[in-house]
């Protein structure tokens, strides 16, 4: 059984890469929520809807969020009512909106409504949400004002320095139901290729997650996000630097060197693998660009290999 | 100043001819919420809404319900994924749904939020929900059972017998804001052409409505929703029957004879006229069924004037 710690995109597509080399059956991924937010009243899960959607191939390309084939006639018309729709939620993709917030509504858990949706988009791995509790990303943007996470990310396009990053509710939230056990029991434990900062250490700040993680050390592998010291997609480079750390393998490796025991840098950082060793972890050097399924499917597979 | 009771479709025709024959800023309209729903999460307000759109002129004529031009894809995608989609939520008519969910849990009370949507859409009368609180139609069916309004009016197609109307909440409601001064102070009040026990009694229902109402009856007259012995659109002829009553001007005349001073009714009904004053109203008898506007405002001019 292999667990995943996972965002969105980056983690997504290693995710398709995984499902070619091992039994998706076999795969549980454990979901950033603290990205979660209630827009217009529903409940937007955006990292277990990248997720679910690009592993049920209906992820929008072109836009690389939402679903494809997808029209905007709610949020043009929301417009017009004179509300912000910065945050787009096409018309499609709006039904998941409205499915997860009914299901709550009706007193059912995240976990529960989340494996429902997955479900029905066909897909076998377990997806389960990092907490059922209210956590929310909070930005320190420079000029000292803190946002919520999809208003720096979106709104402001991840384009402006940021000084700090708290986690709102963190304190009080449980871990989700099987999320300690998936950890646990996992022959391997994946650190995605995921933004660090927003997307890894909400799910690690959970009381609970990041000391049994550390405690299987051994068999837990992390893939790094920064290549060439910068992020194939996302802020993570900028957060690196914003918050203080080195923007490179080195950085990645010194910030899990607790919780991993292994790190998979790109052959472009192939000079830094001695420098990722000093940090205390194993380095492993492979393509991790996955620029399609075949090159995510031999990641996965070169990744599940440094443990199993 | 004129004030209406209304409810949704029929009340929609009236006020699209009373606005011909008077300036729309000196109309104020008393909208019935007592059919709202939270559908998916999402405050959904019936009656204002198909008031608002045919004021507007972007009703769909087609459905006789929701916006004109409208796609389908939240719907289908909901359906997708095993949500009951009885309530059709076209994905134009979302917006206005998303914007009243999110201006409520901003704070806002329905009675801002619902000025906000008329105006966005050009309106330049007054529209007022009855209550700001929570009131539901409850439906008790000829087997026992008590299904939500909404469940009744559209999943059943309201093609069942009922024994009973119930409004939950009712006790501890309250007037909306500006409700009890506009029948107040207005120099007519209308009681629109709707159902009787779905869109005006739960008006009526709200403590200190009626009364209000009952000390204005000489400067109200009622337009009677059935014609010949039925109801243009709706139950109304139905639950008249059902609740115990007769399906007829006489029945309406009944019902509204302690609130209203003058009852319209149409000219096929006209050898009713005496029986209608026999329960102690004045009757006018004219051309009630609003095939296009302009019978609509000669109807409106008509009642209108049994006051002025």
């Amino acid at each position: 059984m292999i667990s995943v710690l996972a965002g969105g995109v980056g983690a997504a597509r290693l995710l398709q890469g995984l499902v070619q080399v091992v039994n998706p059956k076999d795969v549980i991924v454990i979901a950033n929520t603290a990205d979660d937010v209630i827009l217009h009243g529903l409940h937007v899960s955006p990292d277990i809807d990248t997720l679910t959607y690009t592993l049920a191939g209906v992820n929008n390309k072109e836009t690389g969020w939402g679903r494809e084939d997808e029209t905007w006639l709610a949020m043009d018309s929301l417009k017009d009512l004179g509300r912000e729709t910065w945050f787009r939620l096409g018309d499609r993709d709006l039904a998941t909106h409205m499915y997860r917030t009914g299901r709550i509504a009706e007193g059912a858990g995240l976990a529960e409504v989340t494996a429902e949706i997955s479900a029905s988009f066909g897909l076998e791995m377990c997806f389960l949400p990092m907490t059922e509790d209210s956590v929310q990303t909070k930005v320190t943007l420079a000029d000292g004002s803190e946002v919520g996470f999809q208003e720096y990310f979106v709104k402001l396009a991840h384009n402006v320095p940021i000084s700090k990053i708290r986690l709102e509710g963190i304190g009080r939230s449980q871990p989700g139901p099987g999320v300690l056990d998936a950890i646990d029991q996992a022959d391997v434990l994946v650190i995605a290729p995921s933004n660090p900062f927003a997307s890894i250490d909400p799910i690690l700040a959970i009381p609970g997650i990041e000391s049994t993680v550390r405690s299987h050390r051994q068999k837990t592998v992390a893939i790094s996000p920064i290549v060439g010291g910068t992020a194939i997609k996302g802020p993570a480079h900028r957060m690196f630097k914003e918050l203080g750390h080195e923007s490179s393998v080195v950085g990645v490796a010194h910030h899990y060197r607790n919780l991993a025991s292994t790190l998979v840098i790109d052959k472009i950082d192939a000079e830094l693998a001695n420098a990722v060793e000093d940090e205390g972890l194993r380095c492993v050097v492979t393509e991790t660009v996955m620029r399609d399924t075949k090159i995510a499917a031999a990641l996965a597979k070169t990744a599940l290999e440094t443990v199993l």
